[in-house]
């Protein structure tokens, strides 16, 4: 009598962990070209684990990191998923803010939780890995039911650049009934989530030059333009009053969000709470007369996510410095035109800056938000599998951030993502101490392999190939 | 019978400048805690020479690096010179940009013109020692005419941070009836100018903290404050409209220039031309309808030094910042008081962060705008010396920059100051390949000599001890 996947997923867990654990050490930071190594050992790491299950795997480079394609055995007349992941992770900066080492990950408990520390737990390797031990578990016992083809890259922190190239290049091998990705948050501890939206992203590196050296800051202070300055005017002046954002048409592709929805988004109170608290504060910036969750989920906004510009070192340096850069991003929603809004931002920016002074740009990345098809049947057997796992009802929730491949599948395949993800909110991904809960890792594998398993036994009503 | 001084003086001159390359060999940078034992090494040099030519010297400490006071030989009836000058020098910094290592001084030619190059050349070794040259001329021939003490301080790159008590504690022994200062620039290349004014300064550092660590522009964007952007909101604010600072009761303490003073710097288009040229920009900032040199020698700025926020390295990482830090500096003219302006700006900031982000400030210099009586008879008698030696009519001139020594010898000793430099516009003072030209040497030591020879003569009718 073969193992019961469940039991075999169980019996693995261990060892998951210590492939994970392995899978962390790799520094596979997408943004810094000193690790270009690592991202391609951690594609290689991919690979290998999912040859090791029956997959058959290459990597695939359209003039960036690679990316992985991977094919596990044809099920004929079963739904074919395409898992989508991530196996690049953001830096780890300042590594003094760090309890433990990023890339040392080890498991160990955080306020009485037993958690899987390191860079990359969360976003994305072992959300990644909860999907692929689903798989392990239903290969070394009654055999991986669906169609499965993984598409696993190493520059979405970076904006996705070449996962355009990758997904229409290699449009046929990637066909597919749905998208799963398991990249995103439960709003909750134990409510598992749905991501029913995605905000777009727009990217743009700014540097204004005024004088050609640094100056003295006595003896041209009030007479020659400080790029700090004029940078400074320029981008507040794009804060309007009552938090809107002050470009032209910004706000004019946009709807907002049905009442039905809202007023299920207004419940999360305890969310929304709780969101602010996490965080230190106790206000809320942005929109007025706006829910929190609203504002996250399906409104539109700008970040400053760095500015520079003068003497960083101790001490003071008093010049007019010669450049200063920002690094600013939008948030985007409804049918918002991320190159049209590029152009306002870069009009705005130049009608700001006197024209002896240089205005450079820089894109980094343009992406339209997407919304899912939440009444498809994988939707409604992920609800119901998720209420038995987690023991509670599974919500639809919108979700502030932008994954480009999303938009991509949509374009050029014409799939539909299911955005299920099992981090939690004080998983800190971005920043210091990131973290997975093992409930979570677990948790998430079960998640995974049930909605697999019913997948399969509901084929033959719901999917016809 | 005795030498001429000024034929002592010109048959120095070799031995002056194998002086001046032996004091430039110190590396006495006052930013570097590594050099304090050059910076030592500097005041004592200066000890030596001054010791060498009649006076007597000792180095006093308050608190920081030590300062030289020194005392001449004293003569009856004469009048009292205070002369200020520093030893230390600003950081060579970029190395590569040096064409000879910075502290290797030497002679020799460039773009034709004789040339002594070295960090400290123009600020303020070369310009000290023509003062110091003057005296050895006297002392060699017909003996020094006037009182002289000198107070030589090591922290002017640094904001004075001690000087104020050193003056305070040696009241005494620095009683005199002016102070003579070389440490400035001629407006153009060989048009002598006497300092009439100086700006004042006011320097903060202010650091906004929004959320307690940084957060995943994504996932908390539109709904958290973002340090940056209040930062950058909050400074912005102060830039009025037509280049005015908008701080309340900002220019209350300010009286316009003078129209007969004003007339003749309206008259130096050629100096604010290539003021602009020079640094690569054709329209000036700031105020509207004011001259360029309205706006640097007479009118108050406000100038961002350094602003910095978020991911500062290669790449983009989409946060939103826990923290933001801008310093920021004023220079002031007039009777503004530096505290009350600091105090209107941290009451600015305050009023537009939100009560539940952290504002810090941390106080970085405050100095009072001075002054001088140009109309004292050391004044009109170095405008007449300046005419012979250098062939063209001396300009007042009034100095963006601050000296905070100054400020102080008005406090505490009510004492004027004379500000007399030989430096020119092109000497690259606190950047790379800094120099002096030999004509400004020699010529500079001609000078102080003349003046002081002269000083003599008429004391007994100007002077009145």
């Amino acid at each position: 009598m073969k193992t019961h996947p469940i039991d075999k997923l169980e019996s693995n867990f261990d060892s998951a962990v210590m492939r994970l654990k392995e899978f962390l050490s790799i520094e596979s930071i997408s943004t810094d070209v000193n690790k270009i190594n690592d991202c391609v050992a951690a594609a290689d790491w991919v690979c290998k684990e999912l040859d090791s299950i029956g997959f058959s795997s290459k990597k695939v480079t359209e003039g960036g990191l690679p990316a992985v394609i991977s094919h596990g055995p044809i099920v004929k007349n079963a739904p074919r998923i395409l898992f989508y992941g991530h196996y690049d992770v953001q830096p780890a900066d300042d590594l003094d803010a760090w309890l433990l080492p990023p890339f040392e990950a080890d498991i160990i408990y955080r306020n009485e939780v037993k958690i899987i520390h390191g860079r990359g737990s969360a976003d994305d390797k072992g959300q990644l890995l909860t999907f692929i031990e689903a798989c392990r578990a239903l290969y070394e016992s009654t055999g991986i039911p669906v169609n499965i083809t993984f598409l696993i890259e190493g520059e979405e922190e970076i904006g996705s650049p070449s996962i355009s190239n990758v997904i229409n290049r290699y449009k046929d091998e990637l066909e597919s009934d749905i998208v799963f990705i398991s990249d995103t948050s439960m709003i909750e501890d134990n409510t598992p989530t749905l991501g029913c939206q995605l905000r777009g992203f727009l990217g743009e590196i700014v540097t204004i030059t005024g004088p050609s050296h640094d100056l003295h800051s006595g003896n041209y202070g009030g007479a020659v333009h400080n790029p700090a300055g004029l940078l400074v005017q320029a981008i507040s002046k794009i804060y309007d009053t009552d938090g809107l954002i002050n470009l032209r048409n910004f706000y004019k592709d946009i709807e907002d969000v049905p009442f039905e929805i809202l007023k299920d988004w207004i419940k999360l109170d305890k969310f929304s709470d709780n969101f602010l608290k996490s965080v230190g504060l106790s206000t809320s910036s942005g929109e007025k007369n706006r829910h929190i969750v609203e504002k996250i989920w399906s409104r539109p906004c700008m970040e400053i996510n760095s500015i520079c510009s003068g003497y960083q070192n101790e001490g003071f340096k008093t010049i007019i410095p010669s450049t200063a850069t920002a690094k600013v991003s939008f948030r985007l929603v409804g049918e918002q035109d991320p190159e049209y809004i590029r152009a306002s931002f870069r009009n705005h920016v130049r009608e700001h800056i006197p024209g002896d002074c240089k205005v450079e740009f820089e894109s980094y990345g343009a992406i339209k938000a997407v919304k899912m098809d939440c009444f498809r049947p994988e939707f409604v057997l992920a609800q119901k599998i998720l209420r038995e796992v987690w023991g509670r009802k599974c919500v639809f929730a919108g979700m502030g951030g932008s994954i480009p491949a999303v938009s991509h599948f949509k374009q050029h395949l014409n799939l539909d993502s299911m955005l299920l993800g099992f981090s939690r909110s004080d998983d800190n991904i971005h920043s210091a101490n990131e973290k997975l809960d093992y409930e979570c890792f677990t948790k998430g594998a079960l998640s995974w392999l049930m909605i697999l398993q019913e997948m399969r036994v509901n084929s033959s009503i719901e999917y016809e190939i």
